[in-house]
Order: structure tokens, then sequence, then C-alpha cells
């Protein structure tokens, strides 16, 4: 794999001259045509051996196309505000947008390669980095973001060479750091982990390119070839999972929602002390010392219009502490939502321990009003079950309690809500053209949420499907689903 | 000042039935046509006794409006995360846009009057409290916020009384907090520190109401009312200051652009040499255990278009660890960024200790092409210098080191760097008619420039004015004033 790369080849002075110019062009041409594309960004993951240069080049790269579009991204070990979130909310965090080039140090591969590089590599923890890995990059590709990775290579000799020439004059030594002197004692250990990474993460959605960098120049022009050569793919390739998705339906999916017994019920005055009983149960779950220490909890709520979810949240939020929650409420993306890969906007809401992060509507929108309304395409909803689940199960790996509540209303006791807000002054701000289209839907709607209940219903995020014609009902069930859930759980 | 609510007032339940739904209309109307203003933000601070009901009526509020437009922010002490920050940097993040409501718990008055509320106070810290309240308050009014404060009072009494009827149930009794139940023992102190916060910052702009709170429903009423009543004004009150400031200016401006020498100049061979070695020296001080523990870096570049911004911040960010830098550009604010006071978005960039953030121009847009292209109103930009001297402030009080630097060219060399860019294929993305339009308006920009030179060249801030016709040289003065003042401060 690395034949090439160690065996540090130089390229002519002359060679370079002459290329460079047309190069500098055609990168800065590619890039704007980049620009103006609102469904795909490149993303350049950069990587291999310290003290090979890498930096230095990518500085370059900066000052021959437009440095003003390109965000160079640089992690280090995560910082504590990081490390209280799941490993790969940093990375989500920082996509550019579309248009845009993204160029990441110290990317999603520096806990494998960091694994991989031990005296004694522990296989089960690279299994399970490389799945990560291939699982997020399947999902940015999918979602059009280009990948392109460039490992940076030469010789043990050639490093070493490198850092003592850096070395020998005040004026460059800097630029040498710690990292690159502890190369030599390590080398080939750093080297089979970069052959275990390619080997395993070598796709044709997110290819890796070897950089022979003993050379800065011959450095300089792999970097800007290849580059190059994926701005000026018409279209970003996707990954073959994501188009299979589709059509990967269960065969019979159960209607949950039409079997749902709708008359359950509960009195007033029971209601009104259970519900004070069931608050004050959370209060104290939420309060306590182990609920601060490692769990945080999101709680989604979804269900037809009218179905009473800002009802039931309220009652819940009114048992926390006001500075211990957020309430996200979700509606059509803008565009610098729509310029990201999908769920990079509730990445942004994803809770730190001790809090409660609620989403009034949620990443659900995505197989159910998109897929209904055709705002998505067939593959991209498809897709998403899959990319919610992955999501979810991120959310649960690192402590947080998710839950999720179908609030279900007969399709009778809807239309009498519908009536009862256009007639009350203040509430009819809730009732809205959309509402009276949505309901014209009711069948699509229902095979949609029958379908989701069946595909992302996971242990580590359930489903609770509501029975809501009778609001106080509902309000209690989803209490009690959170209290118990919360008790169990500490 | 609390006559009226210590005497506990009691609200007839058929007078609060019979005003309920007009108000409750009315307020829900009048939040409507807020929506549609893209001009002004309504902010409700909410302050007052422990255990007087103010989350109670403020969830009711909720209910009364439409929820999904209005932030409730509630603080409680400085994150670890936050507490890297200067103080008032998590309140500005969480502004919510204009056309919305935001309501704050635990705002920026908690300092104020746990310090007011002690044994005994230090009158001193009180009084920088009340400075840098009225600063923020008038920042925000002049900038289309409209603030009403809360204060929720009862006498001591019915506040005990409050507190024991929700702890004789069980149902209720998790609402009581321990603060609440330390209220009796110190009451006199909260009130006499209520009293002593409200008096001294009681402006037209940002008000403070009292209300009687022993009574729920005319918590409520008075609650509502207040909110209605601002919301029905046509126009947010603004601060005397901000229209007398566009008057304040300096009865003479030095014309530091045109005295400057512009023939400074440096041989190649030496540039080379200075380069490194400054390099070297910022590189070991930004990677300094000092630097990490307590200071940061705020680089700001303006000049005119072709002076060299973009090659000087490169010289600098190479002596950098590419994970502790970030390069902020700034050109026209988007529709987000509009819709917040206009120093919002910079906050967002303010950087954590061990880190430093580079603006590649900047807010002083203010008072450079937003005064001269007519963007900004006279007022708007006459204010500006104020509210950026006191940003600045509030960043050098915080441990970062704020270095501005004013690269100059001359009118020839421009010219002549415009046509040079003209020419080259990869240096033409950097030409736009903008350019052009901006060298037609040179004179003004210099007046502006100069303006801006004289006005916010403060101690803790300082401008470096620089020759830039050779960019070496002005790369090289950069780098040195950075330099000197890193090692100086460390």
């Amino acid at each position: 794999m690395f034949e090439e790369a160690e065996s540090d080849p130089i390229l002519a002075k002359k060679t370079f001259d002459l290329r460079e110019p047309r190069l500098r062009t055609a990168l800065l041409n590619a890039q704007y045509q980049l620009l103006n594309r609102a469904d795909r960004m490149l993303l350049v993951v950069v990587a291999g051996i310290a003290g090979s240069g890498k930096g230095n080049t990518i500085n370059l790269m900066n000052e021959w196309m437009d440095p003003r579009h390109i965000h160079t991204l640089a992690f280090g070990a995560p910082t504590p505000e990081e490390a209280q979130y799941p490993p790969y909310w940093r990375y989500w965090n920082a996509l550019p947008a579309k248009g845009r080039i993204g160029i990441v140090f110290g990317s999603w591969y520096a806990p494998l390669l960091k694994e991989a590089a031990r005296k004694r590599p522990d296989a089960e923890r690279i299994g399970k980095e490389v799945e990560h890995i291939r699982r997020f990059e399947a999902e940015l590709a999918a979602n059009g973001v280009q990948i392109v990775k460039l490992w940076y290579h030469l010789s043990a000799a050639a490093q070493a060479e490198r850092t003592r020439v850096l070395l020998s004059s005040p004026e460059t030594a800097w630029q040498v750091v710690p990292e690159d002197l502890k190369v030599p004692k390590k080398y080939d250990r750093l080297r089979d982990a970069g052959i275990a990474a390619i080997e395993r993460t070598d796709l044709p959605h997110a290819p890796w390119t070897i950089v022979p960098s003993a050379d800065a120049q011959l450095r300089h022009l792999r970097t800007a070839e290849t580059l190059l050569a994926a701005l000026r793919r018409r279209q970003a390739p996707r990954p073959a999972r994501a188009r299979a998705l589709a059509a990967d339906r269960p065969a019979r999916i159960a209607d949950r929602l039409g079997e749902l017994d709708y008359n359950a019920s509960i009195a007033k005055n029971d209601y009104e002390i259970e519900l004070g009983l069931m608050q004050g149960r959370l209060a104290r779950a939420t309060r306590s010392a182990k609920f601060h220490a490692g769990r945080s909890m999101v709680l989604v709520f979804e269900g037809q219009d009218a179905a009473g979810k800002g009802g039931a949240i309220r009652r819940v939020t009114r048992a926390l502490d006001a500075r211990q929650y957020d309430i996200t409420p979700i509606s059509a993306p803008d565009t610098v939502e729509t310029a990201h890969p999908y769920l990079w906007r509730f990445w942004r809401h994803v809770p730190t321990p001790g809090r409660v992060a609620i989403f009034d509507r949620s990443w659900y929108g995505r197989v159910l009003v998109e897929r209904v309304e055709g705002y998505a395409a067939p593959a991209d909803w498809g897709r998403a079950y899959d990319e919610i689940n992955d999501f979810e199960a991120q959310l649960a790996d690192n402590g947080a309690i998710v839950l999720k509540f179908w609030l279900a209303v007969s399709r009778g006791v809807q239309l009498a809500r519908f009536k009862e807000r256009e007639h009350s002054p203040f509430k009819n701000f809730k009732i809205t053209p959309d509402d009276w289209r949505n309901r014209k839907h009711w069948k699509d709607y229902v095979q949609a949420a029958n379908e989701m209940l069946a595909r992302t219903n996971t242990p580590a995020a359930p489903w609770h499907l509501i029975s809501a014609d009778d609001k106080r009902y509902a309000r209690l069930q989803v209490l009690r689903h959170i209290v118990e859930t919360v008790e169990a759980r500490l």
C-alpha cells in the first residue's frame, strides 16, 4: 500500500513550476463551481504520519483556493465540554454548509488510529470504531457530502531527516512538535495502524489517497490533483447501501394506530391527584444527583394535529427546573438547515448530563410530513429510518434516556377540536390551512406513522403510542412512562 | 416602593373571570403583531422574592400566548463552560430574534441581587454591577429590544403561608425548592436588595413593574396587563443617551492615514529571516502554559481592499497550532444576524482561554462600510463607537489580548494591485465590482477610518496603523506587534 510513498519519490522543480499555474487556476474555478451548488459539500480528511508536512501543504491549498470558503476544522482531545456529548457530536456540529470545502485535522479517525497503534490493539474496540466511521461517512455521503481522505506518508528515514532540517534553524525549529519527534521510535506501529484503518474504510463514496510526502512539491501537487479530481466529479459518489434502503421495508406493517383503544379516559378528580403525584416523582428524579451525574433525557412528541402535544409537554415541564430543559419546536427547515445533512439541525440540541431536551415534533418529520407531502425523495426518507435509529442509539450510548410519544386522536375528535379552535379567540392561532390539508391526507399519515412505529421502535429509544381522545388520560400516560423509565434507570 | 405588594391585595374571582378572556385575546393579537415586526423584540426580566409564584404565572402566560414564539431563558450559576467567557456572553448568545418574546429567569440581575442581599454588601461591587446592567440594557434598547422587568413581591407572612400550603400536599410539595424555605430568615435583606436594584436600574427604556404576588389571580392579571401594555406601544422606548451619541464627536480628528509614511519597506532576505524568528516567538508564546491558563487573543484586521489582510493573517496562523485558532471572515450580515442587535453575531466568536480569534474585517464595518454606504443610520453608527469600546473592554477584562490592525495602502498601490489581480487567473476572484465602487469613495473611507482610529483606540484594545504598500514590511509589523504584546502580557 505504501510502496511508492516509502520510496520517497521526488518531483523535478521544472515539472512543478510548469504545472502549478494551470493547477491553481483549475482548482479555483472548480471551487467556484462548487460554491454555486446547494446540494454538495467537499470534506477533506487529513491524516498520516506526524511530521510529514501535511499542515504545510494544506496552508498552501488555502492560498491556491479562495480561503473564505474553506473551513479548516482541527480537533484535538475532546474538551471537557465536548466530552459531555456523544463522540460524533463535535463533528456534526462543525460540518460546513453545502457549497463549502471542509478540511479536517484530527478527525473521527484519531481514536481508531490511536488504538491500532498500541502495542496490543484491542480488536473489538477497533471493530467498533470502524463501524462508527463507516456509518458516519455513509450518512454524510448519502446527504450530499463528498468525502476525500488523504494519508500523508514517507519513509522513517525521510521523516527523521525532515525533522532534522527543520530543527537546524531557529526560523523553522518551532514548526516541529513533540509528536513529530516520537515517530522514529514507533514508525512501524503507526504505519501498520494506517494500513489497518485504510483497508477497512476505503470505500467508493469515501476513498483514501496516499500522498508521498518526503518531497514538498510532489506532496503539494498530489494533494491539489486529488482535490481537483474530486471537485470535478459531476456527482458526488453515493454509498451503495443508501440506494437499497428504500426497498428494504418490512413485508407487513401492523396497523397500530387502527388497533388502538380510543375510549381510554380518566375522571377529572383522579386526574388532578395523579398529576400532582406524578409531577412530584418526576421533579425528585430529575433533581437527583444521579440524574445530574450522567443521565439526560430526550423526549420526542409526535402525533396528529390537535392531539394535545403542547398541553402534554407543559404538564411535563412544570415538574422540571426551568434551568434544566429546552423545548425545541420543529417546523420546516430554514435555508441554513437545508444546506446541511438532514440530522445536523437536531444534533445541535442534544442535551448534556442533567438536562432534558424536549422536541415538539422532531426528526421524524422526515418520514411523516416530508414523506407524505413529497418534500423528501423516497430514497431520502427511506434511508432516514436507519439514520434516525443510529442517531438515537448514539444518544442512548451517551447516557440519554430517549422516549418517544405518538399522541393519537381519532378522526372525529380531531374534527371537533379543529372546530373548537376556530371558534375560540385565543386558540384560533393554533389552526391553519395546513392543518386542514394534513387532515385530508389522514390515511397517508396513518400509514407513514405505522411504518415509523414499526421501523424505529428500538430498545434504546422506544415509542409509546398513546390514546389522546381524552387529553387528561394522555397527559398522565406520558408522565407515567417518563417517571417509570427515569426511576428505573437511576 | 413595596407598600401595595406587601399589603397582599386580593383580586375577586369574579373580576378575574370577567377580564381573563379579553386579556388573553388581546395578548395573543399583540403577540402576533410583534411577530410581524423585523425591528423589535420583547425581553421580559423576571425577578423578585423566591416562592412568590413567578414560575407559575409565567407558565400561564405561555399558555395564554403562542408558546412557539416565546423563548424562556433560565440562567443558574455559570457552568464551567460559561465561566470561561465574559459574564455577559451567555446573555448575548441567548437573545431571541426580532419578533419574538424572551422571558429571562436568573438574569444579569442575579449577581447584583446576591451582593446587595449580603449582610455587608460591597458598595463598589454593587456600583460595578449596576454600571454593567445599565450599559447592557441601554445597548439592547438602542438596538430595538424592548425591555420589561417584573418584580414579584409579597409580605413575609404571605410568602411563608404560600410555602406552607404547597408543602401540605404531596401533589404540590415538590414545587417548593430549598431557596423558598430560606426566605423567612432573610426577608428584610432580600427586600432591601430589591429596592436597591430597582432604584438604580429603573429607566424609561427598561422600567420595573412591581407585581403583588400573594394572590395568584392578581399576579396573573398584573403580569398579563404589563406585557400587553408593553406590546401595544408602537415604538419601543429608546435610551436618551443613544440619541445624543452621534453628536458626541471629537472636535478635530487627526488625519492619521494621510500622515503615514508609505515608503517603509524591508529587503526580501531580511524579511525571510525575521519572519521565521517572529513566528517562532509567537509559536512559543501561544503554546505556553500561561497563555492556555487564562489568556486568549482577539486579532482584528481592517484596511482598504487589497491592503494585504489575507496574506498577513496567513503569516500569523502558520505560527499557531491549527487547533487553537479560528478565522472569521466578516461580510454583510445574513437574515438571522440582522434579526439581532448589531454585536450579537460577534459575541458568538469570542475566544475561550488558550484560543485565538482572528477577524478578517470585523464589527468595525458598522463605522466603515455601513457608514460610508449609508447602510446604517447616523444614530446607529454614531452609537457604535461606544458599544464597540464596551464590547472590547469586556473581552479584555476577561483576559483577552485585543489587537487591531489597519493595513493602509496608498491609492496608487491599490490601483496597481487591482490591475494585477484582474490579470492573474488565480487572483481575479479577489477583485469584484464592490472593490472598484469602494475605491471611488476613497476619501469617505479615509475620513471614516480616521474617526474610527480616534474614537476606538483604547488602552485595552489599541489600534496599530500599518503602512502596507510593502506587503512584507506590513506582515512583519503585524507579527512584531502581536509577539511583543503577548510576550509582555504573559
